[in-house]
């Protein structure tokens, strides 16, 4: 198509708005448009680079024997009972009623309309297994929606959902899945995505995995290890601490300490390592306000989503009342009478002398010792895992903490669904079993926005050949001169024919304008016919990402441009993995 | 695919609730799964056949300049109270209110979001005209959905807006769109499909087309006149009444007429022609309830959607109270002193002595000559067209009256929605204009099911190879017999080889369920692997509409099969009009 034709504004200003890159691009290019909060028209370019990505994802889930179908955006309130969810999740699902009154919802992940789907079908063994997706509009009622596609209230997603007689099945279809996984995102030009081990969240289940795109700009931490290639999200990284070489065991004192209240300030104090203290992060549960207090070494932070994980509920940052028996700044483990939830953090385990609040205004106490003071006490893990510590794999201090995108996401579900929402078979003998279940997501639109993410300069976005708008950026440099003009068209004409995707700029502006239009619209091949070059019989053929800048004959220009685009699509499937 | 793993059951039973054959094979053939009242799931088969539909429409669109974007399906009210919309439009559109509490609504139709999209892009002369599309859900809240995909509360919908500087522009890029959409019906198998003039409705707009595939089965009326080929809806059909040859005048004469409460008890009981009485229908508006009086011939019937559009405002039928001054069963136009507004249908106009009623209980008037008794009237056309009526295009007493669904519609919406929205461009003078719309949209899923409706036969649909969920339907009638299994395999794996959308049954069932499943699945053509014809060297190769059914050499079965498949697809294609 002519550039001239394309719906959607290019500019140079950057958004103020626009906090990453590839919102900036997305919003400057004229690839999508702001509707409401985390809501977005898409323009033409970005309708096809998301058609590409479909139908890669497409191609790979078709090929891994999963059947394409399509649930509503709308659901009846109902189904979200069933399984439990209409209780459970917080606002972002979003509810509503119909014009009978009837309570619905908006479909932000369709587990149940999958299990509604296929609960008379999957009424026998021989029918297992078998996997379904959609590639569908959801919703989320996110609140903060940020980053442009990254994150967002609606998009479209692939969801797929696997039925299984056996935990066995479920990882041999699991490990199909994490492999057209890495297959989609080696296509779509990014192999350098990881899948990391993960924490399930509200979809439930018990293995998960997350696929992440590192970048800066990713909202995700991501702890790698450089040593044995352990990867995790910072949730499902096991946090182990050394303790040893701390002080030997001592008598308990307390010790006035006047105007400490941060742990900080007491060790300074008190001239003790931070290492060797015992700090309370307290909070309260959301459901009933009962105080729950993490005891953890000082230096460490309280993983939120671990906490919530081992307490099976959702926690707030506790407000100290008066009357509740807790010591504000003060509270420590020994002598605490306050009614509360009490955890000791892993981080403490193997300490002998413990710095530690003495539940009483102004007063620490020095020399606890855990065991001996308070008792056998279990040690869980509630702490952030934190850079350079040791690596729950290898157990080597070689943990890495990395930014990234969450491009996609694997589930071993279990029969959370399916046993709720009462699904059944009749296995071989006779006997009604409840099928295993496996979920897998991938957002179109992030994945789009995260390409852009990890493959810009600073003039927007070097789209991979294979999900890129277009295929060859055309530049006409002088239309007002009729040898140009002519040769150029009759180009974009030959191009068309032998089936190359062709954007051509044939309008009367300046180079800089032209050239800043086609790097806002990252196409990887481009041509630009100009009247010196043409004079001696050539146009210049080079790439996005510059790598390639040559001048060719006008006569094999046709037939380079397409080697050079199979060059491209053969470099991007030499990357994918069987 | 193999028909084994092929998610989604058939069946034999009519489900009860499927009150016409389409929605009956899509429910009992593993199309589609009922979620909640009108919205459902698509199971493998149906989205194949709106993927395929889809493919028809973007080609179609694409060949048109037409350019595909994406709007969101959820939409802030304030987008849909510029146009003034979120207060006109009933209960359909649904509205919500998200997390933070911002009122919301879920797209019925995109034409402010579109303006939305393209208002800035829009603002010079030089842009234009442009058009732009999208394939996406929407959500009517229908008060009564019905037969299956045909009428449902969510659906896929192809939607387009384009936007001109002159009418002219407008109607000529309409022209463009409405033969796109004969060869979308073309090329969907459904050539037949016509188009006919109608009401606008809610959209707005002038002059608008409706495309109507004409099956008993359909919802709407279609009047078409054998004689000139015109066409329309029942509202946009003009009804012109022929009352030559009626009584001479004679004088006015107040009768009794006891227990007589409708016209033709009257007629009757004073022996006079019906078609020389003047009956009243009773409404009230919506707004402030004032009554709405029509007085039409009593042979004819008030069509409310004409009279709306003549108030340009909604009515209901009348509740006559005791104080409102109207005498039900014997209001008549002479003495009418109750407080309302009269609208005189056509239908009475020519008539020289009317009965009518005298407002007065058991009392009617003969001989009723308007223009002397009552005076200058205006007449309007607000009553329903009949079988064998007057074509308001050539005058010849050939109207006919049909049953359609509607498929697809197109309509010149003029400046609504463009200027009630602020959008504007600047033109090459100067000046600030308004741009022109036009929008034109496709119901993908009731297109399906509008196919299945007119190609079906007791067993089951039969798609057109263009559209249908595989080409070729193999079945291996003997499993257990290893050269029929072999054989089949391998003619399975030359199929996909060839390219052929192929799916396989060689499950262990019984000739008549294996083809009882084939006739439901409907596809075009099949081939039948049996141990005799084999053991012949031959098997059977058939259509599913019966026109073919013939013995093939083994040898020369997969030549035979691409043959076939291209004859079906010529066959669709030397319909397609340029």
């Amino acid at each position: 198509m002519k550039l001239k034709n394309l719906v959607g504004d290019r500019f140079k200003e950057r958004p103020s708005d626009c906090v990453i890159d590839s919102h900036a691009f997305s919003v400057r290019g004229g690839y999508i448009k702001y509707v409401a909060n985390g809501i977005y028209s898409l323009y033409p370019p970005m309708k096809r680079i998301t058609a590409k990505i479909e139908n890669i994802i497409r191609e790979e889930m078709d090929a891994s024997d999963c059947q394409e179908v399509l649930f509503p955006v709308t659901l009846p309130a109902s189904l979200w009972e069933e399984s439990g969810r209409y209780e459970s999740v917080g606002d972002e699902l979003l509810r509503f009623k119909d014009r009978s009154g009837s309570p619905m919802v908006l479909g932000m992940t369709h587990e149940e309309a999958a299990v509604q789907l296929v609960r008379e079908y999957g009424q026998t063994y021989a029918k297992y297994p078998f996997a379904i997706y959609q590639i569908q509009t959801k919703f989320r009622d996110e609140a903060r929606p940020r980053a442009g596609l990254i994150r967002v209230r609606e998009f479209t997603m692939k969801d797929a959902y696997s039925f299984h007689t056996s935990q066995e099945d479920l990882e041999k279809y699991y490990e199909v899945m994490a492999k057209a996984y890495f297959r989609i995102f080696q296509r779509a030009g990014i192999p350098e995505v990881i899948s990391v081990k993960s924490d399930s969240g509200m979809i439930g289940g018990s293995v998960s995995h997350e696929y992440m795109l590192l970048v800066d700009a990713g909202e995700d931490s991501i702890v790698t290890c450089d040593e044995c290639g352990f990867s995790a999200n910072m949730e499902a990284a096991d946090t182990t601490v050394d303790n040893s070489g701390c002080s030997p065991m001592r008598d308990l004192e307390k010790v006035y300490t006047p105007h400490c209240k941060t742990i900080e300030e007491v060790c300074t104090f008190l001239n003790s390592r931070v290492e060797e203290s015992c700090k309370a992060v307290m909070y309260q549960k959301n459901a009933d306000d009962e105080y729950v207090i993490v005891f953890l070494r000082g230096d460490y932070e309280v993983n939120e989503t671990k906490l919530t994980n081992l307490l099976g509920e959702k926690v707030h940052p506790a407000v100290v009342t008066e009357d509740c028996g807790l010591v504000a700044g003060f509270c420590g483990p020994y002598k605490q009478n306050a009614k509360c939830t009490i955890i000791y953090d892993r981080s403490l385990e193997g300490i002998e002398s413990l710095c530690c609040g003495a539940n009483e205004e102004n007063y620490h106490y020095v020399g606890l010792n855990i065991k001996r003071d308070i008792g056998d006490v279990e040690y869980v893990d509630v702490s952030k895992i934190r850079t350079g510590g040791i690596c729950p794999c290898c157990g080597k201090k070689a943990i890495k903490i990395s930014r990234g995108i969450e491009v996609g996401n694997i589930f071993q579900l279990g029969t959370k669904y399916s046993k709720s929402m009462g699904m059944t078979y009749t296995d071989e003998d006779g006997s009604v079993k409840t099928p295993i279940m496996g979920c897998y997501g991938i957002g179109v639109g992030r994945l789009a926005a995260s390409v852009c993410e990890a493959k810009h300069d600073e003039y927007g976005p070097i789209w991979p050949i294979s999900i890129a708008p277009w295929q060859v950026h055309l530049c006409c440099m002088r239309v007002d001169k009729p040898e140009c003009k002519e040769f150029a068209d009759k180009l974009y004409s030959d191009l068309q024919k032998a089936g190359v995707e062709v954007i051509y700029d044939d309008r009367k502006v300046r180079a800089g304008a032209m050239f800043a239009d086609a790097d806002l619209l990252g196409v990887p091949v481009r041509i630009t016919v100009g009247p010196k070059n043409l004079e001696a019989g050539e146009v210049e053929l080079s790439t996005r990402d510059k790598r390639v800048k040559k001048l060719v004959s006008t006569d094999s220009i046709l037939d380079e441009t397409k080697a050079l685009i199979k060059e491209l699509f053969d470099e991007i499937n030499s990357k994918v993995t069987d």
